[in-house]
């Protein structure tokens, strides 16, 4: 966790207070069950939620008890029975550690899930909000860099609201993956546990049981987890770098907000940086780097060894805090971006109307012309607009070849921005219903 | 594609006659959907579908045409056209190359993703079936690599039976990302051609269009697709690397099968080695491997860079071509598996009934036995026998701490395996509903 | 591999007939030091080097053995007694199957690696072609893709020199990281064959022999090659990263060659793609993505598995067929790309001296006037050139601060772009020696 | 920064105050520098130098300004010149924030290297220990998991040892890939700063300066350097790997050392988990990881893009901080092993003599039966073995077609281990000198 990437409300699932808040409840719903099925009193039950819910646990204690032990699971056992007494010998009957650790992982990373769909719901608004502002800001559209054919910048913003819609959708089967509650003791068997106990725990949770586990949750289901957020990392690298190219010194249709109070470049004015969306490409290749050891981690060996824990004492963390966070500096800087129509105009015009050429070239075809006489026709003046500097249109209308095909009505319609745009409706309906 | 990693069902979707025959049929439903729509003559539409479906494409007249245009639709088009004749102007009107690359290769995931469906499905029958067949047959559970507690090898398949199932519905997810058809022309903004044309395709192609496309199909979805594809190969490593645990010379609980043909160690009969599970094992770090480019390709250039086809050309085929041998591979390693109950049932006495030690443990509490003197009980005699080679059950029987509490009885059914057998109904059930 | 991706010199390094003939030779030398050494006949080892040498192995025959043998070895050994005979029987003694498979792959490695050397060297010297040819062509410096200050091109390309002499070095140990041999028996004590044998073998293939190995050589040097090859990708694909930036539309700095047979946009002159420089960095990401397998396959259990081995199939032969091509192609780019001097000096100028600012503040402070003072009086100025595009040496030369403490001349001398390529001879002194 | 996993030392390197020490050295020595060539006075110099050497910089402080103007060097040199005074812009002249923080993250690399070495040195001064310690201690070789024929423990710690000299030399090599100080300015012309600044600088913190940089130090450097940590760990992952398999139950040749308080499993004497070489399999996995973002930020845009440096947070101290912790928890494991003779050899003979089958076979080929006669032969008598328990030595003596070619003496001595240790010196000699 590197706290500059680091929002408290996602950093707080993964403090040990709250982990052993967690821990405390699981076991005290499994004692609850428990006495539900006369396996121990249910006085007992109610003391251990009791002294447990009013319990202060003391981090240091439990970390000290544990440096003897070495053991977590059985460190917090003996400090909830300082608080608990005699009773806390109901605690844990049957269960084995695993039980409470992979619960409660799940526990974190369904509550991370549910931050990271929060954080996706504000992204989703501002990206829409954007893009209904700029449905028909006219800008060039651009394969491999260079310019090809216009579309708006309402678009380029739609495009990234169906993206990141997608990626909620995965967002929310990812949490689905892991919302299972294990409570089946040493080798999943239930040997010393009934299966009840790990029913009516889950629901208490909110999770469903794992139909069959083996100490440990499957690790497939962490693997598909951390793979998502590895996808949706990559859709945030997306959408950073079309804002880091947007803003280039030789483009700059847009440009992150920058704060009166920014130095570093005071004195010159052209030097804006759009270190955001270099951040949120970094913090990217962060993100999806932790997919991998989520992955390596599924190997386990027979019912469980425990090489996928220290992995996951990093990415279960670092994944979420980072993602969370990267999709708050996302959604700001979509926020406040500066977008310069005039800018993107100005491009657009770059080359006085050679971006017209293939719905020349395509009308030529139409009325008859060869696609190879076409080509040449229009390559022609073409060339004149690219040595020369010429007008496009122009060219065209004093072409006899172009003219022998086309008025100049329907010439001049080949420049007509609002072909281009006659589908943005469509598209906008699609994309938001 | 490695030849001998191949099966020829999968690797003939990736053939250049297939990619040019579902180009065609793009080109040609999209001209019945031009044609519907007035915009080229019907009787064109039927021609280039009558030629064309008739026609043999030559891939080498093709690669020939490409070596000079620089350009595979240009070519292949050149190439129809020597087919279909004059019509041929009509083909590919107001679409461009990525409108039939892209949706070609989405058409060819989808066709992949029925063969790895086909291919789960043989796996999990063959689970199920070894499943059933070993559901009581106990061997010991290991944690760590431990002797933990008992379980049964019916249990493990069980296990692995969920997780492919798991692995099935991620499939079938992630086919669906990638069932989707774009026909939007240069910057996707249908700027050439009517959105009911890709309408038109999608539904003839058993596809969805695509909300919003920039020329290009969005690569979220095969990051995600190809994510996925990392993570079942990954389950296929677990399960490999169980078979070669269970296999290794102290453990020999089961091996794969070892034909009469196969040399190599013929004088060593404990020389059977798992090269089928090994094999498997390496094919998931390849399948995993592919997931990270493909990660990578996500954050193209503005409306699309071409950075990520060279990926594609090695990850499409690849990734698939490998998944679907590895599958059969390890669903042939299932259903020949060898499996060995008595050395499961020698490996579990190893320790003389120590195995029992933790229920001992449970039951000296549960008569009121403090935790720290049932530890110290159970303790001294698991001693005798870790040490001095004394059976478990015999040393517990003698002891007068232990009898104090426990009758003979009860001391004996702490030695009863159908403890730890109990469940197993219940969790098939869940398992295999 | 991939054909189009691939050059026919790398290519059959990894062909059956190639691994086969270094099959014979490493068998036939181990037969000379064994001869040598007494073990078997000289005459022996004669006969099987003639016979060996004069044979043309049959691939499709040693498949077909293999197909029974399951074993690809011994089918080879069958293979090459039809041709030895009953001397055949002296070939292998005391070998096992990976002391040749293990030698004969890192002697394909050390191939391929001479190639990637001498690859390196073309790229090395077109790059010093293009930097001497553009070491004072002055274009403007951008960090954050935003203008900085002046640089020169060839600075740029000095840069990529410096870079590749790098990754040229580390190819170089990378290769001796793989120049070693193995012959040692099946857990390598050397058992059944005399240490001898290997520096002989050794020797004559000039490789170290390994100093420990057990059946196989140790995979952390394989790792380490392929990790390598990956670093270098990374290096490509900035490179490649560069060139598509400079042929952006509005950069238009340099371009790829365009052949003039080259379709797809020829009417529109604009649009010429650096599709090159985007299948460079497609390239780049596979070849990355191999060294992770390649780590994976480093922890194999005990004296060896043999999952590697199918690793191996597809990243021996993918990733240095693919870095070959890439180097290649890289050259080719580098040597005939076209470069605008034009277009640097029209973008350098862009904000009309701005990027002077700096050096202008510079020298305020020098004058002794304090940073915030000389920082409000710079950006004054700068902020009439950025609103209201007026020529900033004009603005500073008419504001009073500024010419309290800076004379006409000293002010002037702030805009000499010799200011910025005053030391280039020095680097290019330290980057070409 | 994993707690946990993590020591004093290293942790000490990346902290905020090490980071700011270091920053001001790289200015001061800068300061010297400028003095030297007469740029600024050498009062202020030898001022800074005092002033700043005694200052002890205020962690809170300069985080609380850089809240403001969103520039750490900045908010720094603000700090920094509240202890100098007036003289303080005198700091910085001429440079960018990028020659302070490039050259400190390469001085805390080297740093970070030097403790890696030296953990590298205790982890091969205890594996020479042992290896010496078990050199003749005989137990089964094992390659596919499969009993092979015998080696020694001594062998497989100088395997190990060999495989980390080749860690401990590729890690300087790593270190010397990163010992480069950049002082070249904004992008890196030396427009405002004489290159003799910059020799001086790298030559007091004993480095080389960076022939040609960008205003950053090229990031191919960083990526070998974690590249390399990468393949360290995999080394590490090979070790702990091998230490959980002689742990397993069945096999128990060796064990990590257990301390008496350690708890879990205290009535289990068999149950002695291998959690740390679990614990060292999970960590390495993380260190590989990193290795992929480090490739991923070579790429940067032209001069300089920024999106390194999130990475760098991370990974710098994460991949340092986690091997240091791993490479001593090794040694611990290493130096402390268990080791059980007695085991080894049990496992040894669990097959009665079959171990020998090879050298039999072998044996019978030189006496002049033809390969497959041998193979026949001996495979009979195994089978006696395998299936009905038999004694190998004593069915082979018994056998009429192999007493015809072999004497009982020469029977004998193919069960002779000595046979298989004969060379064990000479590879002690090539690996341990």
């Amino acid at each position: 966790m590197i706290p500059r990437y680091s929002r408290p409300e996602m950093v707080s699932i993964w403090s040990p207070e709250t982990k052993y808040r967690i821990w405390f409840e699981i076991e005290a719903h499994a004692c609850t069950a428990l006495a539900k099925l006369g396996v121990i009193p249910e006085e007992a039950a109610k003391n251990i939620w009791e002294k447990g819910s009013n319990a202060k646990f003391d981090v240091s204690r439990i970390e000290e008890i544990e440096a003897v032990t070495k053991h977590d699971v059985i460190a917090f056992l003996t400090h909830l029975a300082e608080f608990i007494g005699p009773d806390s010998r109901f605690v844990h009957q049957g269960m084995t550690s695993s039980d409470v650790l992979d619960t409660t992982l799940n526990v974190q990373l369904m509550r991370a899930s549910d931050i990271l769909i929060k954080d996706m719901d504000e992204l989703l608004k501002a990206l829409k909000k954007r893009a209904f502002e700029y449905k028909d800001t006219v800008m060039i559209g651009r394969s491999h860099g260079i310019h090809a054919e216009p579309t708006t910048f309402g678009l380029k913003l739609a495009f990234a609201y169906a993206e990141f819609s997608r990626c909620r959708a995965r967002l929310v089967a990812a949490k689905e993956e892991i919302s299972t509650c294990a409570i089946s003791g040493a080798v999943g068997t239930f040997a010393n546990i009934d299966p009840r106990v790990e029913a009516y725990v889950a629901d208490q949770l909110g999770m469903r049981p794992e139909p069959i586990s083996t100490q440990i949750i499957p690790r497939d289901r962490h693997a598909m987890f951390f793979a998502t957020l590895g996808v949706i990392a990559s859709s945030i690298e997306r959408l950073a770098i079309e804002i880091r190219h947007l803003q280039r010194t030789e483009v700059l249709e847009a440009e992150e907000y920058f704060s009166p109070g920014q130095k570093g470049s005071s004195a010159m004015p052209h030097k804006r940086n759009p270190v955001l969306s270099e951040n949120l490409t970094g913090l990217s290749r962060m993100i999806r780097s932790f997919a991998f050891p989520a992955m390596e981690d599924v190997a386990l060996w027979h019912e469980r060894d425990i090489s996928h824990s220290s992995v996951e004492r990093f990415i279960g963390p670092d994944a979420t805090i980072t993602l969370d966070f990267a999709l708050a500096r996302l959604t700001s800087v979509i926020d406040k971006l500066l977008v310069y129509p005039e800018n993107m105009m100005k491009n657009l015009n770059k080359f006085h109307g050679l971006v017209n050429s293939q719905r020349v070239l395509l009308a030529l075809t139409q009325k008859g012309v060869s696609r190879e006489d076409a080509y040449r026709i229009v390559q022609r003046n073409a060339m004149q607009v690219w040595e020369h500097g010429k007008d496009f249109l122009q060219e065209l209308l004093a072409d006899p070849d172009v003219r022998r095909v086309l008025s100049e009505e329907e010439i001049r319609e080949k420049f007509d921005l609002g072909y281009h745009t006659k589908h943005v409706d469509t598209i906008f309906h699609r994309v938001f219903g």
